[in-house]
């Protein structure tokens, strides 16, 4: 009998995460070299990060022989001062990743269970099978999130209903009031994790303010990251925002160093930077009317995007992928979220969304 | 009823990891100046980092608004150059304490049990305990792990054993061959997990290879860090050496990017220097003389130590680390390792550890 059929059923049942391919790994599978190549497959800010932040980054290189601030003083003071909050609100995540495995961690096991939605972010399922417990897929509605099947999905046993808004990798989204509604209505045993990593590219129209509902609603959980619009996905930060008994909760089953010295030091120097984050989102504004254009053009179907990326039909994604990767394109595939027919491409620079969408015509024809 | 009730009574019952005091903290708390305290509590390297590492970690902050290779290609190919192993083996976590909770995640859960022993690290029952776990706790023998006690506490429902050589926080050291008979007359269907954070202090004559282990005990994890002898507390990276099928696993519940982009260079760059870690085992091998004959000059009793630390026996810990945190010096409190008589104090540079004792010898008196 082998060690490793001893664990849980359902550990040695999960399929990893399939991450978006690495420029390396992408040359050297095709020998391209690596500055030819376009990455546009993990959602991740074309234009770098802030300079303030590069620059603490770079200062707290210095100090990384000392174990970082477990209790990240110094970010969650930043984030308080930015959105009026208090620090027994805040868990702090390896990435917002994290902050999705720290809920399953303190509120799943097995015999209890988790509502998402059917193309929704694939960690969801994963957090919830690591801990033994149920996963409740919900049909999608038009690809987004069919909230009021949502709330009819859960049962006494749930524990969790997981919320992207916008969704990811559809993009899709829900607008503020029929979100607070569908909160006020979840039943107050079950924690609701809004996650908001594409938060910064929404228009100033479609702003909703859900760090004030944390007050409203003490079973909401509000998460956000660095790894998108801040351009820190590198250095792997986000952070939750709840009320402090579910707070306090994640907080005894965090890694007690869960986050890099350097990471902290860049996040809180990126949260002063309103300007990159408007930046970035001017840019992301462009480069999608950039491919929605082009989509149109050579006759593609694509589901209008709240995020930083776009969804569209190829009907054969595996080989129009092959055909982009073999041109030093690298989009993402979602035949693991359900779409098989699917590709999803990230907003990246003019001259990288015009170099996918001539490698795309090529494929294609 | 509250959310948080609703978590399971073993998440609820958890008490959180008490790190060591950060520098900003004390300063903040006392009114110092920060370059005025002295910190030897978390077992950090005073020498820092390696030059090559801290250059190779300024260089990856370029590009931190890509995500990490999250299958740590670059790191585990050094790894299998220096020790002789496959990448199949490796599982790259984000510190040693990562490798130790996914451990946990892939064998543990609610009716199975962990072994180990009393006064070890205190990650070893916190990760066993979040699972819903039992903790079976052997008691110490002369401060260090009674092996043959540790052997008959296993039950048919143990799944892990932890083992740390040398442990911390007390410093004791197993010999190789004493462990190796330990380790090959575990039951197989038990992980013995081996927790080599102090591995580089050892001397050449204390040296046996765990690593070559591996390939003759198939239910053997070798986990080792960057954070003491190699300097890289503050970027978060650990590894663990095993059987493909446990790493397999493993890495079915790691978060797919828990190691950052930064911590994956540094921790390469850091693999090569091995002249630093020489000088950085020399400097520690002069402070264990400085400090252990100040202890016998002040009349404490100290345990003899493999690591970078020593823990030493003061009475009334609770106010001697209160008259030394006044003189701006940072020791560790161990009253949650079971030891309420002592503290443990980190080896550091000659002039740290003579403020350490100057303060020792003004807090006595």
């Amino acid at each position: 009998m082998s060690i490793a059929s001893m664990a849980p059923d359902y550990i040695r049942s999960i399929m990893a995460y399939q991450p978006g391919k690495p420029i390396s790994e992408l040359a050297r599978e095709m020998g391209l070299a690596e500055s030819s190549i376009v990455k546009l497959a993990s959602n991740e800010n074309p234009l770098g990060m802030s300079p303030a932040a590069r620059d603490a980054a770079r200062d707290a290189i210095g100090d990384v022989a000392r174990y970082p601030d477990g209790g990240a003083f110094a970010l969650k003071s930043a984030l308080c001062n930015k959105f009026g909050l208090a620090p027994e609100q805040i868990v702090v995540g390896n990435g917002s990743n994290d902050i999705l495995e720290l809920v399953s961690q303190a509120f799943l096991a097995p015999g209890l269970s988790a509502v998402y939605s059917q193309h929704a972010f694939a960690v969801y399922p994963l957090a919830t099978h690591a801990r033994g417990a149920r996963g409740i897929e919900v049909p999608a509605r038009n690809f987004g999130h069919d909230l009021a099947a949502m709330l009819a999905a859960i049962r006494p046993q749930t524990r969790v209903v997981f919320v992207a808004n916008p969704n990811n990798p559809t993009g899709t989204f829900v607008p503020g009031g029929e979100l607070e509604a569908f909160i006020s209505a979840v039943p107050k045993h079950v924690l609701v994790v809004l996650d908001e990593a594409y938060t910064e590219y929404l228009a100033p129209e479609q702003r909703y303010d859900a760090m004030a509902w944390v007050g409203r609603y003490p079973n909401l959980l509000v998460s956000r990251t660095f790894s998108k619009a801040y351009g820190l996905a590198g250095l792997r930060v986000g952070y939750a925002v709840t009320h402090p008994e579910v707070a306090d909760l994640m907080n005894r089953v965090r890694q007690p160093f869960n986050v890099t010295s350097v990471g902290l030091a860049a996040a809180e120097a990126a949260l002063g930077d309103e300007e990159f984050i408007a930046r970035s989102a001017e840019i992301n504004r462009r480069g999608m009317v950039q491919l929605t254009q082009a989509f149109a053009e050579l006759g593609l179907e694509w589901i209008p995007s709240f995020g930083n990326f776009v969804t569209f039909k190829v009907g054969d994604a595996i080989g129009i992928n092959q055909a982009l990767l073999k041109q030093g394109v690298i989009v993402r595939p979602i035949a693991a979220y359900g779409m098989p027919h699917w590709l999803r491409v990230s907003i990246g620079l003019p001259e990288e969304n015009a170099r996918f969408i001539a490698a795309l015509r090529r494929a294609l024809s």
